[in-house]
Formats: C-alpha cells, structure tokens, sequence
C-alpha cells in the first residue's frame, strides 16, 4: 500500500480545531480537552514523505544482535554515572527514572551501587554455604538452589542514600532519586532452604556475605528470612547480570539495597547481629539528641514524578500527562496525590494496575498547563497510612545529621519556558 | 568476615539425611520430599574456597557498561535463529525460553518476525498518519502520540506459526514455541487517538501499514481497534528495540503476532479489509472441505514445559519442579494441568500471582521423578473453558492443510538417562 501514501484524502487537521477543543476543555470537557490540546497542528512540513528512504531496501537482517540493544537513537539513554564518587568504595550510577515508561527498570538500565567493584564470577564455582546455628550446615552449588521449588515476584531495590539527606543537589529525576529500579526477580524462597539445614534454637540473626573484593556482610533479623527473603539466581526473565550479583544474590523485598547481598556466598545464622561495617559506620541514622538510630531496614513510603521533570521542556501549553513512580517497604501504595499549586492542593493521581506491593506502581494525571510558573510534586501513601513528608517535616523528626533515608517529597519548578528544574536547589 | 570462611562448624551433611528425606516423600510429606531429594549431598570438592580469587582485588569499576550485558557466562542464552528460512522473507528468531524464568521476556531476547528487515529509522523523521474514514485527518509525530495519556500492560505477543502445523520438529521449546514473548508495554490506546479524528459512519476496519521494506498491511476490526488496541513507543520501560518496531508500533492483545504492526507509519480508516498479501496469501487455514478460514485474529490457549524441556537433562532423580507458561488469545488463564504419565492423569500446576490476561502466566508443579522413563506435558484452559487440544484432536477437526494456528499440546519425553526430548519427533 505504500504507493497510495500520498492520499488525497489526508489533509492537515485545521488549527481551529484544537482551539475549539481547548475551548471545549475550558467548558468541562475533559476528553476532548486532553486530545485537542494535545494533538498538535498538522503542517506541510510534517507529513510523511510518500515513500521514505528506509522503506526502500531491506533493513538489517534477522539475528544481526543475537542479543539485541537498543537503537542508535536511544544511545543518550544510559546509567547515570557519579563521576565524584570514589571508584570501589561509594561507586554508584542510577537509573535515567526521567526517561523510562511503565513499571519495569530493563536490565542494562538498573542502577547499581558497589563497594568493591563487580567481580567476575563462573557460576560454575560459585558456592553457597549456609551454616551456624543449624541442624546441618550446607553448601550449595547454583544448580542446588536452582532445584528447589522457585517463585517470580517484582519487587523495588532502593539505595538507602536515595537522595543524601541534606544535600537537594540534582538536575534530573535520576539525579535525585535514581538509585531505585524495579524488576522481575526469580529465586528460591529463602525459608525452604532454611528448612533443609534446621534453625536451632535462639536463632534471631542471619549474616549474609557477597563474594565481592567488598566481601559486602549484613546481619537480616530472622522474621524477614523466614517471611518473603529469597535467594535469586534471574532478573527479569534471564540470570542476574554481573552488577546484580551474578550468579546468586539476596533478594529482601522493601529494606534497604545494600541489605540485598549481591554474589551471595554465605549465611550464618546467628544469636546476634555481626555489627558489621556497613551497619555502624554506614547506614545509621544520627538523630538531633546526640544518638544514632541503627538497623533502619525498610525503605519509608516515597514517590517522584518523572515526566514532566527536571531537565525536561513543556513544548507548549495545554495538556500533559504528569506521570511518575511511587514505592513503599511497608507494603502496597494506596494512593498517590498531586499538587501543580506548591503545595495547597493535593488530587489523587491514577495507580496503573496490578499494583503490586513492594515494586514500583506509576501513577498518571491529566493537567492543563497554563502557561504560567508553576510547582508539581507528588507524595505517596502506603498501605499502613503513612503519609510521605515534607523535607521541613523529616528534617523537624530527625535533624540536619541524618545521611541517608531521605524519603521526602520532591517538587519541580515550571518556568513560563516550560523549563523544569529542580524545586529545592 | 572473609576470613572466616573455612568456619570449623561447617560440615558435609550427611547423605543419610537426604535418603531420609526421600522416605519422608514416599510416606507423603512433601515438604521433606522437595527439600531433601533437591539439596545434593555435600563434599570435600563443593566447599567453597576460603578466598576465591575474585574476593581478592576489585572487581569491574562501576559504569564501566553505561548500558548492561550480561555475565560473560551467559553468552550462549541468545535468540535462537532459524537458518534455513530466507531472510527479508521469512527470517524469523526465537526466544530461549527453555533458559528463562519468571514471566517477563527481556527485550535482548524477545523473538523477531520480519518481512523485510529491521529498518533503522530516526524518530524525529518518522510521521503517523491516521486517514480514510474519519472526521480530520491527522499526522503525528512520536511526541505528539507521547503526549495523550499512556498506560503500560504486560501482554505476549506470538507468531501464528508457533509452531508450524505438520511439522513437530525441533529439540528444545524455543525451536518449537519460541516464536512467542511478553513485555509491558507502554502506549496510548487507539481508541484515544481514534476519537481525536472522529470516526465516521460505516467505518468498520482500519488498515494498518508498517514503514519496513515490506510495508506489511494488515486489516483489523474496528472493533478491536476501540477496544485494548495501543500505539506503543516503550517495551520493559525502555522505548522499543529497533526489531519490535521502534519507535511506535501498534498492540494488540491476543491477536496474532505479524498484526501488532510494528514500524507504524499509517492507519486507514475503511468500510472493507484490505485482503492484503498477510490476510491471503499467507495467515490463513486451509481446512479439509477445500475453503481457507481468513481472519484468524485470535491465538488459541496454549502451553508448554520449559523445564524441564528439550535439550535438557534430568541430573538426579528426586524433587524436579516442572515449569512452563501459558497464554491465550482469548484472556486469562484459569488452570493449567499437567501430566506426568503420558497424558492419562492430569494435575492442576500452581499458577504464579499475578495471573495477568493475555500475557504469559508461568505455571510450576512439584514431581518426583523415579528414575524411570517417563512422557510430561501441559495443557491449557482459558477463561472462556476451551481447554488446549492434543495434536490429534486439532488434526481431527481441521485436517492436514493447514500451516498456522497450531496450539496442540506438546509433550516432552524423558528417557531413563534423564536426558529430554521431543515426544512428537
């Protein structure tokens, strides 16, 4: 069909059209408000040609990527590496949230925080030794855990220091909170494995060790081993990828990411905690009286708009989607709310379905842009009631020490450009 | 706490113990039963090392993959692709499904049927033109259609010759049903966009034409099109791979695959099909009174085992957990059985949560393999009750003609090594 591309019948849409529409939104007419306002004007310029180069010769054959990557076009879209972060000690690189659709992070894009660099490891002499106060210790190979009875689930990661607590710095969604992604993880229930070796008596603790030059090591009270822990061995339908902790990880839905041992090499369960580095040094909490609040595992109720977001451009006035990602340790989001006014008015935004607990459920608004400055933020409420606060709220409870657990709401700032940035730099 | 790891108190369990737990199996504990016939007897040669060699220097630093790949000891998971079909006619690759897990198909790996090749196409240059019987004719660019409201679902898509009819060849489960995948999909409802042109009276099909070298047309009822049809730009969060279509491509849940046109350069609105070559000289079945049925939009229920599957090698006997997925055109999935004795008994399979509609719901079902040879197999029933037909059963009603829509059940064999193969070969 391709030689009636230059149909007669195709005509450039009038702009009186979506005037009228726009006026139609004015009068209350949402449906007509969103698509006129949003169509944009059709002109000689943006036609199709009648046959376009690329239709006129075959493209790139079948299985050219055995596994394949994205377009050329898309190169810009990649992990967000911090440039001033030290290399195998705080190295991280986030998610480009801003540019993402849907719920699942794709793997080449999932964030990652390492603290010894990501080693090299052949599954094929990867162990996993489980061992302490059990019944019988054991060491498995992956294959072992693999034999067991599995289960898929999606689930949220998120970095503890998603953003750092009193530093609002950040042009992007990614800058800010890109140290959160959500995928597709399946493993073996970390409770039937606990079973074969027998939990003895006065086990409270599980200390878990990755295979990293880090030899990365957190202490899991026992109730969240024996509730919805599992050992993951594939991410999104294929196996971890290095970064992720090929071939075998800790998967522990809704507390912090570190806790989440990537190259999971042993569990030793325990009586008390190991009181290890990155539970006193790192990834406590100082509080305003002078203490430090330690094991904050579960990651508090959060949420970020993503498009329209910092860096980005509204390209004209009238309707836009406001979309974004919201997240909770404690459970499901029950309800996600949207002011485009700084602050004074909240509406509740859509939740896509299903909206799974513990991932990364995106909610959508419809918003008539006028043209004029603006502010938009988004907070989310979990399933317990929990409300996500303000920075002045959080910084009221827990002062100016604090570094990491930052889950405060985040507004952007509109100019009359359309240009967004950052609402607290 | 590395250099703990050769703790004293870690020992070889004793094979006793799982002897023991394969007799709690025969006695009827399951739990005992999986555990203690999957965990392999521990040795000497399976301890882990005290340091491996990678715990001892770095590892990669981070962001050295801005965009990910994954492990090295991966790189034989790729799409499988068929050799003997000539390219830019019939080039096909299928998905490894028989090496994943979990529900999602990861776009490095999700199948591709083309017609005339992968074009390579600017996003910025390519035009949407939506004509025929309608009020205003429209052309969009990628950012107008970005702008009206989108929402993402998780959907398959599969070829209808998955597998071809008459033919059961092939060893694994990707030589013969790895011409289906599943994604989330993020897009704008067609219906959306249809009501911003304004649907004119007697309209009854829109013409779909794709800006490959093929110009691959096909007619879809306007029913379907007013109903969960999509325009997509994104698959797995990420915008779509240049060989799913990039950057738009129409969706439509359950119908067969070369419908959901990828490469969308044109939608015309028209009283009649357009009875193109895909809806003539290809797509249709011939059946055993010498008619062709035409339009057969919607893939049947089906199912299959991918593990354990062709190719494959059962290690032991013991706990084995058989896997697979299934899917139909038509919905949701209520129940998938499977049977272990050549197709006289039949179980229900655990369904993995959430069972999404038209989209790939993984199945899993606890066995005890004996050791002996043994013929496993699945079989699928949707939410409409149209159970999933042996291959016997479809021949039966729609004789020896035909080339696609093949949904029988496919069995696998295993013989006494263990070792997996075709039961139709």
């Amino acid at each position: 069909m391709s030689e009636q591309t230059t149909d007669k019948r195709v005509r450039a849409a009038s702009r009186r059209h979506f005037l009228q529409a726009g006026a139609a939104l004015a009068s209350g007419s949402a449906m007509a408000g969103f698509a006129g306002t949003n169509a944009l004007a059709v002109s000689d310029s943006n036609l199709p040609p009648s046959v376009p180069e690329w239709m006129k010769a075959p493209g790139d054959p079948t299985g050219s990527q055995p596994y394949g990557a994205p377009s050329v076009h898309e190169q810009g879209v990649v992990r967000n590496i911090s440039k001033t972060l030290p290399q195998y000690v705080s190295a991280a690189s986030r998610t480009p949230l801003q540019e993402l659709d849907g719920i699942i992070t794709p793997n080449g894009l999932f964030y990652e925080r390492h603290h010894g660099g990501v080693p090299t490891i052949d599954p094929a002499e990867h162990r996993l030794m489980l061992h302490g106060m059990v019944d019988r210790p054991l060491v498995f190979t992956i294959e072992d855990i693999r034999r067991f009875p599995s289960q898929s689930r999606i689930h949220f990661i998120e970095c503890s220091g998603n953003p750092v607590y009193t530093k609002p710095y950040g042009k992007t969604a990614s800058d800010l909170v890109g140290l959160v992604s959500c995928a597709e993880w399946t493993g073996v229930p970390l409770k039937t494995v606990l079973d074969e070796a027998g939990l003895q008596a006065g086990a409270r603790w599980i200390v878990a060790e990755g295979a990293d030059a880090a030899a990365l090591t957190r202490s899991i009270p026992i109730e969240k081993c024996l509730d919805d822990a599992m050992l993951v061995y594939s991410q999104n339908g294929e196996r971890l990828r290095p970064q992720q902790g090929y071939p075998l990880r800790l998967l522990l839905p809704g507390f912090e990411g570190n806790m989440n041992v990537k190259w999971l090499r042993r569990l030793k369960v325990t009586a008390e905690p190991a009181y290890s580095r990155e539970e006193t040094a790192k990834y406590t909490d100082p509080m305003p009286d002078g203490t430090s609040r330690e094991f904050t595992f579960i990651m508090e109720a959060k949420s970020i708009i993503t498009r329209p977001s910092g860096g980005q451009k509204l390209i004209a006035r009238g309707f836009h989607q406001i979309t974004g990602l919201a997240w909770s340790g404690h459970g499901t989001i029950k309800r996600v709310e949207v002011s485009v006014d700084g602050g004074a008015g909240w509406q509740a935004a859509e939740l896509q379905e299903p909206v799974l607990t513990r991932a990364l459920p995106r909610f959508r608004l419809p918003w008539h842009w006028d043209g004029r400055p603006a502010m938009i933020q988004s907070r989310a409420i979990d399933e317990t009631g929990y409300i996500q606060p303000t920075l002045a709220e959080l910084v009221a409870v827990r002062g100016l020490n604090s570094f990491y657990h930052n889950n405060a709401i985040w507004p952007w700032r509109i100019d009359a450009n359309g240009e967004v940035s950052n609402g607290q730099a």
